[in-house]
C-alpha cells in the first residue's frame, strides 16, 4: 500500500492517488501520511475530501499534526477543528506546543472555544479529560417515534447513537435507551417505559483506570459521565477506552523498569530523551547498592580467606532479584485488577512464604547437587551457598509480597516504587545472610 | 452490597434478597455469587429469573461454574446452555474438566452440539476460538424497510445488531450496514446502496493479538470473521476483545518475569501451583549464573589481592541488569505494537548505543565522585569501577536491543526468552570486563 503511494507520488499521478485513497480506511491513511516527508504528507492530505480529511486528522500522531498545521491556512484549520468530535479536539490540543494551540483556538467560534478550555481543565487521567459532548439525548415524555425522529435529525453530529440517554428537564440522567430498544418498541410507546434506569455511569473525576475496568467488567459500549448533581455532561465510548488500555499497559510495563512512559513512539524519541527518562531510576539503584558494598566491606578479611565465596554472589543476587520480581509482578497485577484486596495482605504473605519454601528448597537441592557432585566444591561451601539460597528466596518473596501493599497504602504507585526497593533490600539481606552463614559453617 | 446479601441470607429473607438482586447488574451478581460458599451460591443463583440467570452465568469464573453445574439438574443445564451466546458457551466449555463437558453436551440439541464441537477445534488464540455465530445478516437486494423488519424479528437472539452484515446468496460477505445507516436511510432504498463495502475483516485463523490491534487501530465495535471463500462464519464483538486485551496484558507482564500465565486468579491458585509455574525460569537462571562463577574463579588469586573489588560487584551487576531490562521492555513493547519493525534493527541498535553512552558516562561520573570523594576509595579502584560501569551499560543496551529481534526472527516469544538470557550475558560480560580493566589499571 505505502509503496503504491510512493510510486504514484513519484509519477506525480495525483488522479490515481486520489482514487486509491478514496478506498482506504482513515486509520490506514493516517498511518501512511505519518511515514511521508512533510511536503508529501501535505500533498496527500490535500487530496482527501474535507470530511475524510477531518477523520484522518483525528487518527494522526502528534508530529504529523504539527506538520499539517504548519502548512494549512486559517480557513482549513477552522474547518478541521469544527468537524472533529470534542474528545479528539481536546486530545489533539492538549498535546500540541503552546504556539499551535493559540493559532487553533483563534479559529474556533467562541462558544466552542469556551467549552474546549473547560475540558482542558479536567486533570489528566480523569473521565472529564477523555469524555466527549456529542452524545444523543432524549427527553422524558417523548414517544419512541419522536425519539427516532430526533435520532434521524442529529445522528450525523453524534459520536454514537447506539446508546441514547434519557434526560429530565434539568438534564439529569434518568436512563439509557439503546437504538435497538427504539427499533424493537412500538412507535407510540413512551421512551420512559423502555429506558434502562440502572445505568452504569461515572463522574467527571473518576479515574481512567477505573473507567477501563468498568467497560471490561460490564461489557458496555458507552459510559455516561455526570456531574455532582447527576446532570449528564459527556460520554466515553469504548474505542477511546481501548486506546486508553493500550496506553496504560505500556505505561505499567514501563513503570516497572523505570522507563518513564514515552509521550512519543520509541522510534520518534531521541536518544537524549530516552536516556533522560531512564537515568534517575538507574542512579537511585546504583546508590542503593552502596549498602551491599558496605556489608561486603565489613567482611573483607573473611572474604580474603575464603575468596571462593565471591564466585557465588552473582547467582545468589540474581536468584533473589528474579524471585522477588516474580512476586511483585503477581501482586501488583492482582492489586491493579482488584483481584487481591488490601485486606488480603496476610493471606498473600502466608502464600508467598509457602511458595518461597517450595522454591527455595528445590533450588537449594539442585544447587547443592550441582556444586558438590558436578563442580567438586567443598561440602561446607556447597552447604553455605545452598542454605543462603533458601534464605534469599524467602526474604525476596516476603518483601515482594508486602511492599506492594505498603506502597498502595501510602498512595504510591506500586509499579514505580517497589521494584528498586526490592533489589536493594534483597541484595543487602542476601549478602549479609551469606557471610553470616559462611562464618557459622566455615569458622574464621 | 455483598454485606447486604450476607445479611439477607442470614435472615433467610429471600423475598427481599430477590428484589435486591433484580436491581443489580449481572456482572455484579456474578461477582457476589463467586464470593459465597457453594450452598449460598446455588441459593442466590436460583433466586434469579431464568433469563438473568443465563446472563449472570456468562459472567462467572470457572470455579463458580463448576459449583453451579454440580448442583443444578439436567433441565436447568439445558436451559442455560441454549440461552447463552455461542462464544460464551464455547468459552465456558473449553475451561471445564472433561466430565462436566460430557454432561453439558448431553443436554444440548444435536445441531448446536455439532457447532460447539466445531468451534472447540479452532486453535486457542485464533479468531475462530473467540468468535460467535449470533450475527445479524441481511440479504443482497433487500430494501431498508425489509432489513429493519428482519432486525426487529431476530434482534433478541443476536449478540449485536449495531453492525449488520450484508451477504450474497452464497453467504459471502459483501458489506456492512450499521443500525444507524438503516435508521437514517429511506425505507425504499436498497441495502446494497448504503452498505460499506470496505469492511475490516479477519479470517478464522487470524491471531487474537492481531485482532485486538485491529479493534484499537480502526476503532471498530464488531469484526466479521470469514472463511477461505470469504463466507461469513462469525463475528467478534468489542467487549470480548477488551477481556482479551486484559488477559494479554497480564500474560505479557507474567512472561517477562517467568510467572507463567495463571489460569486462575492469584488468590485461588495454590502455593504449589504458583511455585511450579515459577521454578523452571529460576532454575535456568541459576544455572546460567555458573558462567559468572567460573569467570570469578579464574580471577580468584587476583581477587584475593584486591578483595575490595568484590564490594562493587552487586552494583555493577544490578546496574547492568536494570538497564538491560529497560531496553528489553521498550523494544519488546515496540515490536508487539508494530511500532518497531524487523527492519529497524540497526536504527534501534544505534539509538541504544547512544543511550548507553549518555547513561554510562553520567552514571560513571556520579559513581566516580561518590567513590573517590565521598567514600575515599583509591583513585585506581574508583576508576576501575566507573570504567566498568560504562562498559556494562553498553553491553546491556546492545544485548537488550538485539535479542528481542533475534527471538522474533526465531519465532520465539521475546518476552519469554530474552530476559533470562540478558541477565546471564550481562553478568558474565560485566564481571569479565571488571577484572580485565582492574588488572590493566591495578597490575598484578
Amino acid at each position: 500500500m505505502i509503496e503504491k503511494v510512493f510510486d504514484l507520488l513519484g509519477e506525480k499521478n495525483y488522479k490515481d492517488l486520489k482514487d486509491l485513497l478514496a478506498e482506504e480506511n482513515p486509520a490506514d491513511i493516517a498511518e501512511i501520511i505519518s511515514e511521508l516527508d512533510e511536503n508529501d504528507a501535505i500533498l496527500v492530505f490535500r487530496l482527501l475530501t474535507k470530511d475524510v480529511g477531518a477523520e484522518v486528522f483525528a487518527f494522526m500522531d502528534k508530529d504529523t499534526h504539527i506538520d499539517i498545521l504548519e502548512n494549512i491556512n486559517e480557513e482549513e484549520i477552522s474547518y478541521l477543528m469544527n468537524n472533529l468530535f470534542m474528545d479528539d479536539t481536546v486530545d489533539i490540543i492538549s498535546e500540541l506546543p503552546a504556539n499551535y494551540v493559540t493559532r487553533i483556538l483563534k479559529n474556533i467560534p467562541e462558544d466552542r472555544r469556551k467549552l474546549i478550555n473547560h475540558f482542558l481543565q479536567y486533570p489528566e487521567d480523569t473521565a472529564g479529560s477523555i469524555m466527549t459532548i456529542e452524545y444523543m439525548d432524549l427527553k422524558l415524555g417523548m414517544t419512541v417515534k419522536e425519539a427516532i425522529d430526533r435520532v434521524k435529525q442529529f445522528a450525523v453530529k453524534k459520536e454514537t447513537v447506539n446508546n441514547c440517554y434519557l434526560l429530565d428537564e434539568k438534564r439529569k440522567l434518568i436512563g439509557e435507551v439503546t437504538l435497538k430498544d427504539l427499533i424493537l418498541a412500538e412507535d407510540i410507546e413512551l421512551v420512559n417505559n423502555i429506558a434502562n434506569e440502572d445505568v452504569i455511569k461515572a463522574n467527571t473525576m473518576t479515574d481512567t483506570a477505573e473507567i477501563a475496568q468498568m467497560f471490561t467488567k460490564y461489557a458496555i459500549l458507552s459510559l455516561p459521565v455526570v456531574d455532582a448533581e447527576n446532570r449528564l455532561v459527556g460520554i466515553i465510548t469504548v474505542d477511546d477506552v481501548m486506546e486508553l488500555i493500550e496506553e496504560e499497559t505500556s505505561e505499567e510495563m514501563g513503570r516497572m523498569t523505570g522507563t518513564a512512559p514515552l509521550e512519543n513512539p520509541y522510534m520518534k524519541t531521541s536518544a537524549f530523551k530516552l536516556a533522560k527518562n531512564r537515568i534517575i531510576w538507574l542512579l537511585v539503584l546504583m546508590i542503593g547498592a552502596t549498602i551491599s558494598q558496605l556489608i561486603i566491606g565489613k567482611y573483607e578479611d573473611f572474604l580474603t580467606s575464603y575468596v571462593v565465596l565471591a564466585g557465588f554472589m552473582p547467582m545468589l543476587m540474581d536468584t533473589g532479584g528474579n524471585t522477588g520480581s516474580q512476586t511483585v509482578t503477581l501482586i501488583v497485577r492482582g492489586l491493579a485488577i482488584n483481584e487481591i484486596k488490601a485486606s488480603d495482605v496476610f493471606k498473600v504473605l502466608l502464600k508467598e512464604v509457602n511458595v518461597a519454601l517450595l522454591i527455595g528448597f528445590s533450588l537449594a537441592l539442585a544447587n547443592f547437587l550441582k556444586l558438590f557432585y558436578l563442580q567438586n566444591i567443598s561440602l561446607k561451601v556447597s552447604l553455605t551457598v545452598s542454605l543462603t539460597l533458601i534464605f534469599t528466596v524467602l526474604i525476596s518473596n516476603i518483601s515482594g509480597a508486602i511492599l506492594p501493599f505498603v506502597a498502595r497504602n501510602a498512595k504510591m504507585d506500586p509499579a514505580v516504587s517497589v521494584s528498586p526497593l526490592i533489589t536493594t533490600i534483597v541484595d543487602a539481606f542476601a549478602i549479609l545472610a551469606y557471610f553470616m552463614i559462611a562464618r557459622l559453617l566455615l569458622g574464621f
